[in-house]
């Protein structure tokens, strides 16, 4: 459906919370090509949410539901323990609110993408990722899952008959076997944009990026996560692209 | 699609929150034939929302999202004013969140309820009736709206292409010309079953009721509501569903 | 207490939430001799509270209560119903927390200013002012409540017992008799910082303004209001606050 | 202080929350002689808070603050991880609620007694029970801290000089070296009235209780939580006051 030389670029978008703005996301818009979208539990409300979809729809930007734990003073980025039918619930009930806010715009919810502490949880937490397979398969099993690349959740949710979208970022270092360095740690983050512009384009035409010990790895990326939340964080993004386009990689636009 | 001789009765149901216990919902779903059930904003969370909306399938009893405004607190009682764009997005938002819950058991919401202040601003209020039609006409024009039976809102939302369920109250005492008698007013409840019952018939076959003022009066009744949040209004259902059944009008369960 | 020649600016601060920052609480405060702080209803949380009020105490700027309705996703700006017993009962718990913070740092609060929609309502309404007023005489009858100069509380306040600090507002036009102009009418707001200055320095020193109508009127002004949450904004305090210098007039620090 | 010949009984109340009723706040404080008040982060509201400190103050029943997680729809009973000044902050500010609707009142919160999820964290979770201490030395560091007898938590409170409540649970079974027996374990709930009421008599007087491995095990108690939510529950509080009279132990409730 998309030209073999294209990479989706996803953002988180729609944080925003009643008075209280937060992000670019008009600008941010005009330069990714998924959105992940907030729907009220760890921020943005129903106002918010609307009003991003109908943004990303009139960019044809895809719309991906960006569920989060229930915790807005926390912004869904504290480690929470969940029961299981609550959190199926939740991921229902947020999926549904954003899948009716695509609806008003002939719209469809493109994906789901889980926040924060829910994100990096589920990554590796059998049981709370069950949670969420479980709601999406009881909602609409051809919904794909967006999730952190190369983490045990990839196989588990295929193995439940999910698609899975293996996300990368480009300015997060990698270890020699194709992980995330954690951010408590030296050299967790590409500072240079340009470093951050190369791996970008490793990840979208399949080529290895050098792990933060010097070894070349290769880290299969469907989609790269960007941010836009100042000024520095956008011009990372145009020369993300700018890198992609001066090697024939287009950002992946249209579905 | 029901026998001529059928009548729906609806109640609200779903009104637990995390760990707080609302009302009897598995009693009252085995006797109405439409369930109100509250979407997260004025009470519900989503894992009672989903809980509740299997329980209504199970029973074969029609969805109703019951929305409200966003006053966990106040239970949605509180009048409070709304700008128009949040109205919409929220009525979005809660309609989205229950359909999901529908759409796990392979139902669907079958029609809308606001619930308390929202219920009794709308009915007369132009301003937020509006912002709660043009929602629900962004999201499905199909979509039925539940209202008060003979209040002006009947007329807008017709007019606006909408379809009205107008509804009606078994126990409450009606004036001369079919307008609820307020709560504020002696002898607005009646406390005599056999009052309520014979209203509710009076209701379902299109007869007259006797006005507070002793006069016949007839009211348009698409739905009688009713409530089962005590053991005496559990009973006063059952007196009801006795009396229609009496007289050959049956709940009407089948969709 | 305080010199003859001072005035009492005032602003609100402590708007931030979770997540989601707000104004520039640090550069007013070093402006500003009363901070108006958010007690977690409206806005503010408990670490944004205890922040502020922190910052607050080390400038030895005042400590408000900023009491609001219970409504985050509309700011307290929405006009809502309230039952007596929950405006008596919410009205002293916020004061409560922030007291706490207070306390933390060898301070107590100075006074109650509500904001947003409970300000405007009370100012008018007796009956919501009647549950803000018991509330504060039932916790600390010494405790003096912010309100719009001029305005019907006042006088029921004070009549209860309770101390009154009448504010008024620098860059708002007023009436000719000493109303503020409405926010809908042309000419509402002065967008001349030397008109808001100069009406700033009639109300420290008891001269009279110019009302949108041309005439003389004199506003009894024991606080003026300012903001800071924009560059402009907080320009506009710095010009208010020479002008006021120039003219031999402090704003008023030390308690 | 006490007559030598008196225990504490100490219960959870005040966890109503707007429209939704919990226990039985009124027949429970006829009962005991301290309650656990909810400050309405986990549960209760303002309302309920005040009600309930009137309450308890109407019986001369001591007011704890029963300070929770701020997670409404968890009842607080979920583990969740906290950023130390956010923990501080939110325990400075649900004390400072309460002691505001105590003032109003003539009382003051008498001690503090963290709910359900934090409960069970800080008693084993040095650096979060650190952020509770320091609040508590921050705000008034005369208030007494009640916690699980015996658990890490009581040295490191005392250590930071903090008056320590410990308490201890009738109707549950002890290890051999006194440690609650976990609830997931078999014979962790004593269902049996008179065994609870025996072991509550031996916290009281100093006595051994039997451990679940038969063995006696002397367990320190300052305080025995009791619990008032069903009828059933009552039946026992009175059972254990019944027996612990018929041996000369008073509840203490004079201050």
């Amino acid at each position: 459906m998309n030209p073999p030389h294209s990479i989706d670029l996803n953002s988180d978008l729609g944080e925003s919370y009643g008075s209280w703005v937060m992000g670019n996301d008009e600008a941010v818009l005009d330069l990714v090509s998924s959105a992940n979208i907030a729907c009220g539990f760890h921020a943005g409300d129903a106002t918010v949410l609307l009003k991003t979809v109908v943004a990303a729809k009139a960019r044809n930007v895809r719309i991906g539901a960006h569920i989060g734990y229930n915790d807005l003073t926390g912004f869904g980025r504290r480690a929470m323990e969940y029961d299981h039918e609550v959190l199926v619930a939740e991921t229902i009930y947020q999926i549904g609110a954003i899948q009716a806010a695509a609806t008003t715009v002939g719209a469809t919810v493109d994906y789901v993408k889980p926040h924060g502490a829910l994100y990096n949880r589920i990554a590796v937490d059998e049981a709370q990722a069950a949670a969420v397979i479980e709601a999406m398969k009881k909602l609409n099993p051809e919904l794909p899952l967006m999730v952190l690349s190369g983490a045990p959740i990839v196989d588990q949710a295929i193995s439940e008959g999910l698609t899975v979208i293996q996300e990368t970022f480009a300015d997060r270092a990698y270890t020699s076997d194709g992980r995330l360095v954690s951010r408590t740690q030296a050299g967790a983050v590409h500072h240079d944009p340009q470093v951050a512009a190369r791996q970008a384009l490793a990840f979208a035409t399949g080529g290895s990026i050098t792990s933060i010990d010097g070894d070349p790895v290769t880290v299969h990326a469907d989609s790269i996560c960007v941010h836009g939340d100042n000024p520095a964080a956008l011009d990372l993004v145009r020369t993300i692209i700018d890198t992609l386009r001066a090697h024939g990689v287009e950002v992946r636009r249209a579905r």
